[in-house]
């Protein structure tokens, strides 16, 4: 019965490795690496974490040997994984956001289009991904499997690769430039089948789910208060973004209200000088752990 | 006069001094490592702070050469120092709460209990306190004093250890098993007898062990806010922590009301799933610096 | 008309470099060092951010190189800038608060005031103030240019020295001491004249200053709320700081009320005590990231 | 014709790299990492270096990609790569020697030859050399591929691994065991086939094989020379090691020899004492550089 | 008299700082950085060692506050400095050699020879120099003191720069190309002119000098040794190279010969299989400390 | 038979540590950090290596639960523990040499001599060397055990310190004064008594003694050779230090002769000089790994 009672989570280990680790710790979860390099240490006795390269944790939750993970969108397709995908979890290794999978070639070689690319060699770490797209497009080309640094392949070992775009850098670093989009990712967190008909699990995951999404929307957003006189109050409310119903309260004893609210970090920077050209004074900005709306 | 306005704060140099000096500084107190490396700067001209070995702290501010320190509760039983032990500090070196003192051997060694050393050899920092405990079970045994890395001496140096036990990590990487605990320890912000008259030294005492206190509350706790649908109130109350008083406001002109309270970090994670259940939206949870109860 | 939506903006290379980029990202603006050194990627994509030497951007700002910039006010001083200035910023490398600029000798040398400098020889990286100052004082001295390291002058290469004074630990480190002050200097965020004569440019410049000075006092400042028992609702709020009128909400179904406001850092450390004592319980500090008042 | 005279040089990124640049230094060359991070420049314009997987070493220099290669002998079997074998070297990310592949399972699994493996699941990284192992032993068992970290695999993911083995520490501390060793296996300097048809490229692949081979003796060798009396040459000469002449001086105006040779770092710790027992005096012993045979 | 013993040496601080220390180091000169950071402890009681801007070398020099001192040769002729040129000391913060003082531009900037430059502006930390170049080409320009990273001026802040170009690979990264080199600069050993006709200075500084370069041509050099049949002698004497006068031993009791010579670095790759060839057995390379013709 | 043929070795756990396994590379025995960090890997089997606080080998080489170890020559008379006192090996921390045992008082305490001390508080480390230095000074006064960071005891904690100096820097920055010289003193290699009288064990442990004395020696050495005309050759020999005899060799086919000798570090930088004055060309000075005489 007690091994019922434990989660298998599959952590990405590698690129994604550090976010995912610091995504679990701000969602509350206090993960510490121990002498057992690859099974850290979490604060929730109901849980056992395996740090497991990502590439492998979509078999790994389709055959019960995890119950859940944290792994690429692409990953999941690339082994045409059964698993139940819980939610998706908009970060990279570098900021918050989707990624996307895109066909690039070198700047300088004349290649403009997937169907320029017929009898070349397309070096990916993505072969089946590569395959079907060139199936959808009807190019005949020769798919080799890259063991990584795909990006300095073209054009002395290969005339395209398929990788994964995050910043676009890496690209600009060598020369390349995308010449097509097969498809935007992000990372997805997911579930075995079985376990997802568990209760104990399921709700256990969803539970998870809720505060890994409740800590991810937090760092994008923080809270706000300022006080505003009476007679400003409708002009205020207008200036204040959606997101949240603002809390409003009467100061007792003054002719002014307080209004508290949760405002996106890129909204910030144009909602304050607006809020204080409204009348509104006091204008206080704090950061927030979590964000669940 | 104005040496009577300057307390004399010991604080240990050593294993606790960087977790001593992060709670200060969350205690309010900005302290800086300076050229002169024992006296650090502290932002109140009312407080010389010395870095100082825990185990001298006791006797220190027994004699009055420090009006207050901060170090091990083993370590005054150990000196039998004759001070007041103002309050407990909950703190380790690794994490927050106590730490204990106990009797390891090695695991194979077929030492089952206390009474199985009898005329063996005990190395122990912790001379005084060893030889108590082997008084009151009767055992007598050779104690010999260890200038540090304990836990390697079982059992090529000697058949037993008396130690500081954190999380226990020390110990199993080598081999080392607890077969008695002596005491529960917790640091402790001490004062010397004297000094505890003076009234401008007590409170200056006080005020700063209420604030660090405060501190170390704070890095337990998290603050909680969230909408409530009227109806769902009572409920919603009743899923909330009793530590404080949830602060309950009537939102203008929505029949919502807004809840804000402290929690625990250790509930956090279960709190949210069953606010967001019991119908609460816009829940967030922001850090905090300090509680004071 | 692409160009005309840009802020060029220059930020100081060098010792100021690391507490900018960290203001201007509390500020909110996410400023990433890429491979381009002197070329910041910023997040905003109507400001393109250079990393520049302090002692080159009144120039650049005054020809219109760069719309706007921050660095030192001595510098803008000895290059008889005509620049806007907009606000001054006040913080160091080391801290928060202005900086000063004094003349400085060996504490063995025998010099009083500058009137004993008749003759000698006075090292400096601020020529033109220096000079200002002396003709003031109708001292002749020879002034030399000091490429830095000004401190290590006295008294083998130099008879005195006109210096910035941070800290005042360089000073004590280098056995000199100060025998006048020339001014008090703070850092200044400035702009072309041209460029403020601009509607568009002007107002982003507004709105940057706005939210780099509520950045900056929000690290001198936390959020405190507490609760209070309804009779000691006025005793409570005379002892709290005027800096901002506390939010005073009545708790639903409690004979409390509820506080809420904004601290000076070095107020709290007495605050909190105090407010203990007027029987607040529930006291809770929380950090915050911009106040604009 | 220029580029004949280019030789494409693959060095192994990743857990080699760093051993392989070192060697590369001492044999002579001057390697540097720049911002094109697989390009690393070298201060021979004959030879251009490319930083790639290890695994994909042997496939390039089969198709001509790279003129040569530095990759474990094992990833050349795996691909059953047709590439010219120039020489072993000895070395490995940690030391100098040879390294081994194996079969490992979990202490406790009561798994003890190839045999018991029927029906079972066997991670590596190294698939074709593990089928070919089955089939040999004639045993029937599933093989995964793995993407790293293999020693983690048993036995919640797999019941056994083929891994390359090193020091054997990381075996050790994942609680496994070798049942098995499939072969010996050591770094090898390999060539593609046409390439060492070409006289200037075999010349040039030689030379530097010569010197790789040269200082990767060095690093086992040092220098000694001392004084020997007349009457004890013959003794002393038996106690020197033979792996290279000494040279033997008579000094001018002494009734003494100096021998000069070379020694290997494992014997110079006993052949020193026995050297001074022999009677020789000024024992000096000094660091090699390459030594060639 | 004391005094007069005692030679003030001014090392550059800065970015030539590391590598003059190591070559000082090199030399036999133990220098240790203290407290005192701008006055390094040095092992020769004689000597006191002076960290200095290099720009203020060649001046201090002049004037006799410092003896003697190492600076780049640019910065003598920036300054017109009146002082006695020891010796060139060729090394550059990355490297061994020269480096040269160039006109560059932005690569798109249109602009090829220093004719295009009439009326643009010019920014350099060599004014002096500068201006004289400009003058010799009889273009007027103006010429603008740079406090620092010269290179990112073009286009944006001036039209060309004249700067220290050592590897290019910064001109490179900012899209930088030369039109023009004014000079070849190496760093120089100076004296001051009174203490080059003080006997003992003069003798201290010729013995620093030889030491210093003796250091320096030891790291472009290595020890060779190798034994060499009878017949084979006059071949092998024929490939090493003419630096140094090989020692020609005859081994007692061998048909052998043992050399014994000096290698620059350069040479070695090439000399090493050439000696193989020729019959040379046993080669043994050893590193040098220091090389005085 | 196998425990007699092991020895075990006891190293000084902190200060020394790092300059202590430094040296037993040097002597020849590689010796390697492990997970078991009090048990370094050592690559000789015959040999057990025990990381142990210094204060504890001389009782525990004393007992024999270590037959050989390195420690301080002050904490072998501390413990007046009766062991064989094998060689001095004359090394600190930071430097070769010895270093001494010191009576210090504040700079402005008005102590003058031990006499003064009478009725004070001394704070040391080496509480039994102290007692006696008081006695027979006939100076009766308090001596407290000090738990580290003796030198900042004075003058808050205690009036005087009996402590070890090396560079004397410590003391400079505490404000002391050294005002008596207890003793001088060397590391010590010292062995059990019974450990002395096993023949394997004593010549293991003379062995050992041998190599780090000869290790030791080369640091301070380096080996130099020469070419000399045969009429300066007897000037040249006058002019090399006596340490060694030189190896003369009549150079073949010239009427030169080569001199090969060892020579102090210290003396190198006024031999060269000196012997280049005295024709010699071709002066080579090269590294030394041991020297033994």
């Amino acid at each position: 019965m007690k091994n019922q009672k434990k989660l298998k989570l599959g952590i990405p280990k590698g690129s994604l490795e550090e976010k995912t680790i610091e995504l679990l710790n701000k969602a509350g979860y206090n993960i510490k690496l121990t002498e057992r390099l690859y099974y850290p240490e979490i604060d929730d006795p109901e849980i056992q974490c395996i740090l497991i390269r990502a590439q492998e944790i979509p078999h790994y939750v389709e055959i019960g040997k995890l119950d859940a993970g944290i792994t690429g969108g692409d990953l999941i397709l690339e082994n045409k994984a059964k698993v139940v995908e819980v939610t998706d979890l908009e970060y990279t290794k570098r900021r918050l956001g989707k990624i996307k999978l895109a066909l690039a070639v070198s700047k300088n070689s004349g290649i403009k289009s997937v169907k320029d690319l017929r009898g070349k060699t397309i070096s990916t770490e993505l072969v089946e991904l590569t395959k079907d797209y060139l199936r959808k497009n009807k190019v005949k080309a020769k798919v080799e499997f890259s063991w990584g640094a795909t990006e300095i392949k073209p054009s002395q070992f290969a005339d395209a690769i398929v990788d994964i775009i995050d910043t676009g850098e890496t690209l600009k670093a060598h020369n390349l430039k995308i010449i097509d989009t097969l498809m935007e990712i992000s990372i997805k967190f997911i579930a075995n089948k079985d376990s997802w008909q568990n209760k104990w699990k399921k709700e256990k995951i969803e539970n998870l789910s809720l505060l890994l999404k409740g800590a991810l929307a937090a760092q994008k957003r923080v809270g706000v208060m300022m006080h505003v006189p009476s007679k400003k109050l409708k002009e205020a409310l207008k200036i204040l973004p959606a997101i949240k119903k603002p809390t409003i309260t009467k100061i007792i004893g003054e002719n002014l209200y307080d209004l508290l609210t949760v405002a996106k970090e890129e909204e910030i920077r144009e909602l304050i000088p607006k809020l204080k050209k409204a009348g509104c004074t006091g204008i206080v900005e704090f950061p927030l752990n979590k964000v669940v709306e």
